[in-house]
Formats: structure tokens, sequence, C-alpha cells
């Protein structure tokens, strides 16, 4: 592979490649009458405006991986952009799913597909408009796992790696699904919500697809040796992990207008997150727990309980866990035994700099 | 490919491997907890005793394009089978969608996967319960519509037969999932109920997947050119239309006890139908509609609407389309210019006379 691929460009390419996957299907879906069309150019429409994390962090890492040597990829730039593409999509339909599990119908603030459906047919009825909304939310989740799946087994790269690339796709699928299932085991109170199992459910639910998932792709497609590959897996998983904790940190306690959730929703919704766990074990938890998981949580209620939080050491904690894991990240990307280029520690080194400072 | 697979023999075959797949899972899942463990084993158990149509349907026809010459098959017998059972697979991933969104915790009489796992966990009240077994649906539909693509992207075979099947499995999943989604949004009243969306509902949600799809694998595993396959695929949508509308049929005017279905719930669903396009446009109708779709409808009201169906001759209507689909399917079978052997017309035309006579 060449090596023209570089920062405004990547996102561009990964951006434009998405927006095909979703401008065939607009093409192709006549046959199918006008709502089926409809929900393709809605799920088109709520798919833009990512951050592209996930497909960035492949095609940067394997660009460090190979530096000079990129000419030995065993994949090129048109490939590495659809396996980009296809992680991306991923991540879409996992959104898909989660959304109809948790019945929302807004993320980051705006409608998601969910909301675009409903509000696109006032004329149903509420119930009759929520169902229809949340079973094309459902269906196109279904449409786009499958897509997913065909671009990786139509992959232009040799058998062995497509091989490679379908069992990391069937590892992540399991893994992120298997976490899901946990985390609405905790919040339908199915299981207990002791630390471990918390953290267990957020290394499933959220690292693997998110941070080893693209890593491993790239040492896979970069052609390196399984010991580069397990590296990669394990850096992946501690940033991962610090990355959904931050993430929990910023529901409660930081600046909304800058992460773009709406304040409080954690708590609200009642999830039971590492934080929780925590608290549970305080004194505090006696003034918490009667307004944790209410749905009709105002603002006031969200800043006393995110005060108790704060009093008990639940903030501090949470922040020694980060704390905890990108140390073990930084530890795992600097040893001499770890098998990576230069270039390669440097992007992990930066990435676990944003994900300790992170804002949003 | 040899010609040792017949009859019994085979339904064993494609129930184990079936079951081989469930069983493989359940073993790798001690990582993800005991409650994603009970998820695998209740789908393990709630796929089992299905009537495997679709993958005998391969099968048998698989068989009877090639005749003596089997060996001209583009996979051995074990690849054969792994494609039945992921035919199979299929089929169940699409019933657990179904399910979803249908609200429903039974199938044929017995609680589904949604049931199973629903009545597990009394402890969790009923809310709760509705909640986590509803999304154990979702994601199980989730993991079994990636298994499939797993088991068709690695099959053992030359790579244009894998992308040829590819290129079916994605036409039969769009062509499903559009007609499930048409199918909604007649129920939701975001489409008009005429007769002629009511057919193409039908064939792209059913007659796809369950007769086309079978039919048209048989023909690209059996090697045989590109016009085999298109008569295949044309038999198979007059044959699946034929079968739901026979389904239909039997909901309303069958014998419960036979077809094992809870007598009058197409009515109780108020699902759009033929028979109920046609009902819509006679007198008949206003006796009907105060009491369709009703929830609560009783046994009495039931037959009172049969009666009523029959009456305004929506029976005899639904007779001459199952009538019109069948002869049309054994014209195109019997056709001189149909390029099938004998064998595969003799076992269509079993098939078009099972169909035409079924009773369960």
């Amino acid at each position: 592979m060449t090596t023209t691929l570089a920062g405004e460009d990547i996102r561009a390419q990964i951006e434009s490649r998405v927006q095909r996957v979703f401008d065939d299907r607009v093409a192709r879906s006549a046959p199918y009458g006008a709502e089926y069309t409809a929900l393709w150019e809605a799920a088109a429409e709520s798919v833009r405006g990512g951050k592209l994390l996930r497909p960035r962090l492949l095609v940067e890492m394997h660009a460090a991986l190979l530096g000079e040597r990129s000419s030995r990829s065993r994949v090129d730039d048109d490939a590495l952009i659809e396996i980009a593409a296809a992680i991306e999509i991923l991540h879409y339909a996992f959104l898909l799913h989660d959304d109809v599990i948790d019945g929302d119908a807004h993320r980051r603030g705006r409608p998601n597909l969910i909301g675009l459906l409903r509000d696109a047919r006032p004329d149903l009825g509420t119930k009759a408009a929520q169902h229809f909304s949340s079973t094309g939310a459902i269906l196109m989740g279904d449409l786009l796992l499958s897509t997913v799946h065909q671009m990786f087994a139509r992959l232009d790269s040799d058998g062995t790696a497509r091989s490679q690339l379908l069992d990391l796709l069937d590892h992540t699928i399991t893994e992120t699904v298997a976490g899901e299932y946990a985390d609405v085991a905790l919040s339908d109170r199915a299981i207990t919500p002791d630390l471990q199992t918390i953290l267990t459910m957020t290394a499933q639910k959220t690292a693997t697809y998110t941070f080893e998932f693209p890593l491993r792709v790239a040492a896979v497609v970069a052609g390196l040796p399984a010991e580069t590959e397990a590296a990669l897996a394990a850096i992946g998983q501690h940033l991962g992990v610090a990355f959904q904790l931050q993430d929990d940190a910023l529901s409660v306690f930081g600046d909304a207008a800058e992460h773009g959730k709406e304040p409080y929703s954690d708590l609200r919704e009642g999830k039971e997150t590492a934080m929780i766990a925590y608290a549970r074990l305080t004194s505090a938890w006696h003034a918490i727990q009667p307004r944790f998981g209410d749905a009709a949580l105002t603002a006031r209620d969200g800043a006393e309980i995110r005060d108790h939080l704060r009093r008990c050491g639940a903030d501090f904690y949470l922040r020694h866990l980060i704390d905890e894991r990108i140390i073990a990240a930084r530890s795992t990307i600097l040893a001499e035994a770890t098998p990576l280029p230069a270039a390669a520690r440097e992007t992990l080194l930066t990435l676990a700099d944003r994900i300790e400072g992170r804002l949003s």
C-alpha cells in the first residue's frame, strides 16, 4: 500500500466510503416500497457526523506499524478503507440495537434513527409510531450487521488474512454482545452489580470493539506476527476500559456543554458503573439510592447525587481506576519486550494522553 | 459428493449440525458469565424440533439436480450439510427478531426463546423479566445472523461459488427484512393494506428465504447454469407465496389441533392478509372490522369472524389465489423450456402437491 493516507484525508475517505454503502442501498431499495427507502435514507443521515474514532485508529495504526515498509501490507489502500468503513458501520449497528434495548430516541443531543423514523410519521399516533420506529432500528441493525460481514467476507486479500479477520470479527461481536447482555442483566437486576462484574462488562461491551479490534486488525493487515497482535490486544483492553470509565466520569462530573450527553442521564437510567459499585459500599448510598434510576430525576436531583458521589470519594476512586489502566497501557507500550516499532509506540502514547485528558 | 444422503439420514445430519453450532457456543460461553451461558442453552433448546423444511429442500433438490452426476457438485457432503444448517439457523434468527417485534413469547404452542428466558427468571418481576428476555432474543438474533455469515464466508468451496452464495445470502436477507418491515408497516397502519402490497410483502417476507433461497443455493452448489437458477427462483416464488397463503387460510379456517397455531391468532393480531384485503372490499367488513385486531378476541368472536369471512367469499377467493400460484408453479416446472432434469421436476411437483393439500 502507498503512504498517501494522512489526517483529514483519512477522515474524508472513511466518511465517503461509509456513505457509499448507504447510498448503494438507497439506490437498490426501490422494489421494496417507499418506507424501506425512507428507512435507508434516515439511516444514512443518522450515521453521519461520527468521530470515526475506531476506523481512524485502524488506519493510523496500520501506517505506524509499517512505516517505510508500507508496501508489505497485505491489502491496498482501497481495501484498508473498506475495512475501516466496515468497522464504523459495525459500531453504528451496535448503537442501533443498544438504543432499541434502552428505549432511547436520542443520541448525543440529536434524534437517533428511532427518533428520525418516529418524527417522520406523527400521523401514526404515539404507540404505533414508537413500534414502527423501533422495528426500523432492529431491522436496520440486522441489515448493517449483514453488510459488515459481507464486506469482511469479500475482502480483496489473501485467504489467510481474510480468515484471520473473520475470526477477529467473530470474537469482537461475541464479546460486545455478551457485554451488552451483562449490562442489561445489571440494570434489570438479573445479576449482582459488584465491581468485578462491572469492569468485565465494560471491557467486553466497549473496550474490545472500540480499541482491541481496530488495533488487532491493523496488525493482521500489516502482516505482523501474533506477538504484536497480542501486545496490541492487551494495550487496547487497557485503553478501552479507561476510555469507558472516563465516559462514566464525564456523564456525572463533566461539562455537558462539552461532552454533549444529556446531563445525569446515567443516573437517570440507573446505569451500573464502577463508580456506583463503589458508592454502594459507602454510607452515602442511602442518600443516593432512592433517586438512582428514577426516570423523572431533575437537574437539581442530579447535582445533589453528584455531590454525594464526590463526598464519598467515588470520583476519586474512579480517577484511580482510570489512572491504573492508563499506567498499565503506558508500561506495556513502552516495555522493551513489546514488539512494536517506534512510530506505533508514539501513536499509542498520544492516544493514552488523549484518553487521560478527555473532556468529550 | 457421494449419494449417501437420504430421508431420515438427511434430517438427522442437519439436526446434529445445527446443534453442534449451539453446543460449540455454549462450550465457549464461560468467560461471559452464567446468564450468557443460559442464553445459549435456552436458544439450543428452542431451536430443536423444527420441521427443517428449508435445509431439507436444499439437500433434496441438490440430489435431484445432480442425480448420477453427484460427483460434479462444487461441495462435498459435509459442506452441503453445513450450508443446510446455516439456512435453518437463518430461519431461526428471523423468527427471533419477528417475535421481539410482535411481542410474542410463544411459537407453535411452546414458549419461544423469550418465553424460556422470561420463565427462567420469575424473581425479576414482570417488567424487568420482559425487558431482559426480549433483550436476550435481540442479541441472540444478532449472534446467529453473524454465525450464518461466518458459515457462508468460510465455506469449503471455490471462491466463485462462495461469492455467488454470499450474493444469494445478501439478496435473501434484504428481501426478508424488507418484507418484515412492510408487514409491520401494514399492521402499524403506516402503509395502505391493498392486495398488491400484501402479496408483494408475502413474497418478500416468506417466499424468498423459504423456497427461492434453498432452491437457488442448490443450483449454485450443483454448478448448474444461471438459467436453471432463474427457473428455480421463479418456481420458488410461486410455491412460497402459495405456502404462506395456505398458512393464512389454516390460521382462520384450519383445524388448530392439526396446524398447532393459536386459533384465530391472525385475527387477534390484526394481521393484514390477502383474505382480509378482500374482505375489506365487501359488505361483510363492517361486521368484521370492530373486532379485527382486538387482543381480547374470544374463540366465539373468532368463529363469528370466520363465518363472516366465509360468507363474503374470502375463503373462496384465497383458495383461488393459492390455486393460481400452484398452477403457475406446475406449468413452470413442466414447461419444456425449463432446464430441469426429470428428478428435479418430480421433487418440485411433489412439493407443490404437499403445499396444495397442506393441513399443518
